[in-house]
């Protein structure tokens, strides 16, 4: 069977589909060039697919098998190191004290600006070599570190190249309305965002969605719709960050919008998760940063109890600083309180439908992609249950193997 | 230079001693015949260790050098799964219920019981394996989950050998009373830990501490007082499991005791913090286990105020899974606001004081012995910034390579 690798004799194959999660316990999974053919008891595959009529074979002895992560929420493309900062926050200092010293986001925009597209592209290399490592095989990475055309172009041409040389699948984001840059002023550079970078973006096709980071501080709810239309006019779909510090209405934008995903909502109301739910947006919840910002975890629940499906991301950036999607696992449950299996579906399969990803990837079943992490772990509740402590051993991307520990 | 180690070219060596942390750039250190010789900046102590002369070259370029971790209070040695209640709580049992259905602590006692002298020995040194790989070198743990005589001295005769047979320092505690076994009554348990246990566990010289579990559900401060002073005439340094869910009056009975550490102290308050002090008493504080429960942070500033010096420990056990004092830094970062520096020293200096470890272990200067960790970071902070990923790479104990990535 050319073209065929078996993974074998797991303690437990994870299938993920439409109907929820079928933990298979002694499971085998088949893929065939690139898609997975088959899952099911390791009698039953190995019947099908014998260990020496495949190419390719993988024991997976006291292992559990499941679907790569979905990442749907990174800034991962930056340049400069903000350590500093962190040494700064937990010695008392201010938000406003560390901005006025040259700190936050605007300290990495000058960074990035500075940077080379050969450095940028090296960077987010060298990241997503971390998040495959813990598992992440498919991840949104959002420009917003430039705040001018030229250099948000540079961040978006840094994603694409990256995404050509790294196994890990990128999906762009344009995320100019990320902060206003030192040198304008903000309905100037809302202006600019619509009429310089959009086009651009655009034009080179160098992004799907178009976010907003719509809070106090940052964009209103006013620029924030302005924006996001002009997104979709240039055929990019809408994702915004909302209700994170301030509840501004963004929640209710993005379901007016039928935005793709709506990101934070720590100050979300049932209102809100409501019209989330109608619109068909994805909620996407980033318990990093609540975790790196010592703050109260969203409730899952809101969003649940209003039928949405709640998505998890890591919200890696130099601010919330983990590329791990165990790590997000692991604060979902322990943190956020939610199940092993409603996590681990917030980190694949409905981190994907944050995406829109409509190809399979996100879930393990037949004829999805063979994207497909073998965890040292006995089960996957082992994976938020044993905090910490990586458990990604293996990762394969469209069936082949990737990482290996 | 027969038997001398030089590790060079470090972007950071931290040197820990009474006079707090001193983080050299560019920093090389050298260790003859299992004790640190020098440690300085890479200029220096390649002058004085040249890289030709010496046995073992270590290129840590990049990296930064520091002392192993200290665990000063872990529940390591058990026998069975817990699995089942994480997921259980999670999807809403509260405590009571699981105990009920013959969850908690008393099933880890059944298992315990039923394991052989082996299989407990071969499970602790699974555990220790992933603790060294998360960069410790030496950890107490605790007996408590056999509540027998036979019992308790099976699970310290795992202790004596999985010490004997792995690198880590294991330094054994005696806690009979961790609860109180279905088949006694609480008086009736108290009196066997006293006259029977105790007196076995000494003649054996199975262990270095006598503990006790002071709160609502387990013991009583009178009782934690007859068994630590029993305790005490056996030769048995105290230490005690102090305000966690109920004040009880653990932390003031340690400070009477003089205890080695007072443990947990979630409830305590500002005159229990300056007991602790006044006493030479060590807080011990255990974020991972607020962590796992979703609950409260213990305050170390409550107790860096009185002046006493705040250690850090996993509590790793069945119920708070995570065997990784990075964690358990980032945690106390994070999660209780620490800075980088005062965790740093709470997994080192600190914790080895809540051992009463006087030979130089959990510093990092001329003398003490060469428990090092060679970390794939430029700067330790990044140890608990860099959240959920692994940032030990190299373990050395008494200048021996025991750990590789
Ligand atoms: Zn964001
Ligand atoms: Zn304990």
């Amino acid at each position: 069977m050319t073209g065929t690798t078996l993974i074998h004799d797991a303690s437990q194959v994870v299938r993920i589909s439409e109907d929820g999660i079928d933990a298979i316990a002694d499971g085998s999974i088949a893929i065939t060039d690139g898609t997975v053919d088959d899952i099911g008891t390791t009698a039953e595959i190995t019947e099908k697919y014998p260990v020496d009529a495949v190419e390719t074979v993988i024991d997976a002895s006291g292992k559990t098998v499941l679907p790569g992560y979905v990442d749907p929420h990174t800034h991962a493309v930056f340049a400069g190191e903000r350590i500093n900062e962190f040494v700064a926050k937990l010695s008392g200092k201010s938000y406003q004290e560390i901005q006025s010293e040259g700190g936050g986001i605007l300290s990495t925009v000058r960074s990035v600006r500075d940077a080379s597209l050969e450095t940028l592209t090296e960077n987010l290399l060298d990241q997503l070599d971390v998040m495959l490592a813990y598992g992440t095989t498919t991840a949104e990475v959002k420009s917003g570190y430039g705040l001018s055309t030229d250099a948000e172009l540079k961040l978006l041409e840094a994603v694409d190249r990256a995404n050509g040389r790294h196994a890990i699948d990128v999906i762009p984001t344009f995320l100019g309305a990320h902060a206003v840059p030192d040198e304008q002023e903000e309905e100037a550079y809302v202006d600019q965002v619509i009429n310089e970078q959009l086009p651009a973006v655009a034009d080179n096709d160098l992004a799907v969605f178009c976010d907003v980071f719509c809070d106090e501080g940052a964009f209103s709810l006013d620029q924030s719709r302005r924006i996001l239309e002009a997104g979709i006019d240039h055929g990019l779909t809408p994702k915004i960050h909302a209700e994170e510090f301030l509840r501004l209405g963004g929640a209710q934008l993005a379901g007016d919008l039928e935005a793709a995903s709506a990101d934070h909502l720590l100050q979300a109301t049932e209102e809100d998760a409501e019209s989330l739910a109608e619109g068909g947006v994805t909620p996407v919840l980033l318990p990093g940063t609540a975790f790196t910002l010592g703050a109260e975890y969203a409730k899952p629940t809101l969003f649940e109890d209003a039928g949405a499906s709640v998505a998890l991301a890591s919200d890696f950036n130099p601010n919330c600083y983990s590329q791990s999607m165990e790590f997000t696992i692991s604060l979902a449950c322990n943190g956020m309180r939610m199940t092993p299996t409603a996590a681990l579906r917030g980190a694949t399969q409905h981190a994907a439908e944050a995406l829109q990803i409509t190809d399979g990837r996100g879930t393990l079943q037949e004829g999805a992609p063979g994207d497909v992490i073998i965890a040292d772990v006995p089960r996957f509740e082992y994976i938020p249950y044993n905090t910490g402590v990586q458990t990604t051993e293996t990762v394969l991307k469209d069936g082949q193997v990737v990482h290996n520990e």
